[in-house]
């Protein structure tokens, strides 16, 4: 293991993130909240002196391998949330560490749940704070990339490799760099002009940027208490257009960037991803429709509950908790499917699931016609070994994990349902679940440990589980080891 | 397809099921029960009948490949299972034809899910006839075995192939047949002893063949309404202690058999098996003494629960659905893990939960080490990609299956936890679920679909799941075609 460079992408991460927390300060300058500039200031600070002095000089050897591409990751998004929830606890918002640690890292993973009850109560500094941690987080692999090639020629794509969302990423082009450069001035971009709708379509100024930052990361952060349910009809459309193309694979519009308009849109996995969306979509409302009573109120809050939640961005537009048991079951499945691979959404991903699906259809193939084995295609592709072999140890790891997690949470004694979706909702970096976690109410009530699990859980959906274990594990040998 | 072949194996097993009900024919004869003597006289002729039409004569081409094998099986237990039903319907116990055929479906896979509210009002014939169904259905790889042996020589390989619950079946000896008749007769001379024991320990005589019968096949299915739970101790001990020699991969008796006793020791899913038992009857007795108050207590109801679920029996000393959440899932945790391949039980089986840990952990210290790769090796023996291959494919399959079970349940708008843990307790063969559907109640709430999806649950589970995805893409083919 490379130490010296281990700390000192850590470190450089703590210093960026001193940079981040001028957003919010400039907030407190905006709106006057003196109390809050001092909490960001002082945690800039804070987090300017710690990077410093946990990186050192730049190391002579720059040369990493994929087991410190994981564990630095891993470093770097704990540390991220480590530093992060200074300003959360410094201010007074957060009293117990263990919330403000759990309201980061939802924000960082792009997760949205949250242990806040009354988030109008809190400073607008510190709301804005947590939804452009989303923003942050959810693009956090083009961050790195960006704030680390300078440093590492080669090995960032061991970087790359460990933290991107999905299967597909890294195929873009040769030049990572510059790849990187493009996905970020696409991100961007799209936040700009959803800003700028949202203004349009009459949502406060304030409410549109925070909005805009939650929507891009698909994390939830609202800066309401009722989340999206109080903005106007054209504002919940928007939302939920601009949720449905955040969670679309940034390779297509990476084609559309260099002009690939065919090739973009011949892709499978954003295709099946609106087909899903789609028939959810339809279930959703055939099963509401008694509650609302009103063709265009139905699909509407059929469609922003299934783009909210297939994208894993967590908004509600209704108390989704609230509806028949069929549709609340759809919900859940969406939040496991999840959104594209490489996009800024979690889950499972569209991709991981129809590769998996392709595998079964391929063994029902196989005992019908043993003499007419056919490789599975993805994209147009053959889809190789090494590729099924990774989907398939991920399932197996993620299951552990959300087996494993169920089982801590369930020492609160809280129900079944709201267990399960408590985990559903982390692991798949989603926010709200159902029952006690539902969207009008948040995971205030569990103890301090399953606080914890949840949070490693957030981290380890983001970060699709391998990073989070190799350094378990890695620590675990070295005990035994001596 | 060889069609004249499949019909000759399926009518036959129909003409074997004539000659299964003269035991519960006897029941009625002993217990004086003249309707329902009856009864099965009658079904046991209509059986006769229609099994001797649809076999016709002996097929001159006795040739069947793996395809025709899955068939064959899934047509088989789905034939067992309607002709099974018709003396519960007919004796007008079960006055729903659904009704009468989840039931005895739920005893065929072993499974012992019920929807009969009062079993002490039934006539003794019909409860014989229900614990009989589970004995059959337990070691219905050998049944099958010893039944078509005869007929087909080689391809008799494929069959055994589609029926036998585990990945680890076949490896016995090259003749399958004479291991199948070692293995009967092993299953034979444990149920003999148990009933001998169960007699001894206090438990009435009609009690004992009923429970004993139930428990080799890891069904469930009880002669009291109170299921396990007004038994002695030593009844409830006895019980606990077959249900979990009834789970362990027969590999190990056969093995014992034949004076291998050491082989028969090291079986690495067995110590697995064991291990588990152990501590999850040591979590639950912590998590459960407060209820109890006495460690005797609560040791014998935390080891018989486990025992219960693990091997998927579904017997219950207590009302479970009334402990502590973390009891409760731990219960559950157990459904899906099952017993070992090899044995009657169900589950995803102990064997693929350990390969699959395996190759989690062989990622994690691939990505460590990455010049350090070694192979995954189970009970001493390399795995072999294709088993590796058909584990995750069966995972995905299982997965799928699962989810689209609880959609369409999910329609009866009943709550999530009973949903979930009633396709949990249908998929896996184990019985009872949670909520609505706990160990004191039953499953006659849910609508007639859900009843049907279940027992094409309960039968894919004891398949293991490929033997009824086959024919039903099979069909959806030929109507493509034409």
């Amino acid at each position: 293991m490379n130490k010296r460079m281990i700390r000192y992408i850590v470190g450089s991460i703590i210093m960026l993130e001193a940079a981040l927390m001028l957003v919010p300060a400039l907030t407190a300058v905006i709106y006057r909240e003196g109390h809050c500039l001092a909490v960001f200031v002082g945690s800039a600070l804070f987090c300017l002196a710690a990077g410093a002095l946990l990186r050192g000089s730049r190391p002579e050897n720059t040369t990493i391998f994929s087991a410190e591409g994981y564990v630095s990751v891993a470093l770097c998004w704990l540390a991220l949330s480590l530093c992060g929830a200074v300003p959360l606890y410094a201010s007074g918002v957060l009293t117990n560490p263990f919330d403000a640690f759990f309201e980061i890292v939802s924000g960082f993973t792009t997760t949205g749940s949250s242990v806040m009850a009354d988030v109008e109560a809190a400073p607008r500094a510190i709301l804005m704070w947590r939804s452009f941690s989303h923003w942050v987080g959810g693009m956090g692999v083009l961050v790195f990339m960006l704030a680390l090639l300078p440093l590492a020629g080669a090995s960032s794509m061991h970087l790359m490799k460990a933290e991107s969302p999905g299967p597909s990423v890294g195929k873009l082009v040769p030049k990572v760099r510059s790849s990187a450069k493009i996905l970020y001035e696409i991100y961007f971009c799209m936040t700009a002009v959803m800003v700028v709708s949202l203004i349009l379509s009459g949502c406060p100024v304030f409410d549109s940027i925070n909005l805009a930052f939650a929507t891009a990361g698909t994390g939830g952060f609202s800066v309401l208490n009722s989340s999206a349910a109080s903005y106007n009809a054209l504002t919940q459309w928007l939302l939920t257009i601009f949720m449905i193309l955040f969670g679309v694979n940034f390779n297509v519009y990476f084609l559309f960037y260099v002009k690939k308009f065919r090739e973009g849109l011949r892709c499978e996995e954003a295709r099946v991803y609106f087909g899903i969306i789609g028939i959810a979509t339809a279930l959703i409302s055939l099963n509401t429709y008694h509650t609302f009573r009103s063709a265009g109120l139905t699909v509407r809050h059929a469609a922003f509950q299934v783009a909210s939640i297939i994208t894993t961005t967590g908004f509600a537009s209704v108390d989704f908790d609230l509806w028949p048991e069929f549709s609340r079951e759809i919900l859940v499945l969406l939040m496991f499917i999840g959104a594209c691979a490489g996009s800024t959404g979690g889950g499972i991903k569209v991709s991981r699931i129809c590769i998996m699906a392709k595998t079964v259809m391929k063994e029902l193939a196989f005992i019908l016609h043993p003499r007419n084995v056919r490789k599975i295609r993805f994209e147009g592709k053959t889809v190789e070994h090494e590729v099924m072999r990774s989907i398939n140890v991920f399932l197996v790891a993620y299951l552990g994990i959300f087996v494993t997690s169920i089982l801590i949470l369930s020492l609160d004694n809280f129900d079944g349902v709201t267990n399960f979706s408590a985990v559903a909702a982390a692991l798949n970096n989603v926010g709200p679940g159902l029952g006690m976690v539902g969207p009008t109410r948040n995971f205030a009530a569990y103890s301090d440990l399953s606080k914890l699990v949840l949070s490693l859980d957030m981290l380890a959906g983001r970060l699709e589980i391998f990073p989070m274990l190799v350094p378990a594990i890695y620590l675990l040998r070295r005990k035994q080891l001596g």
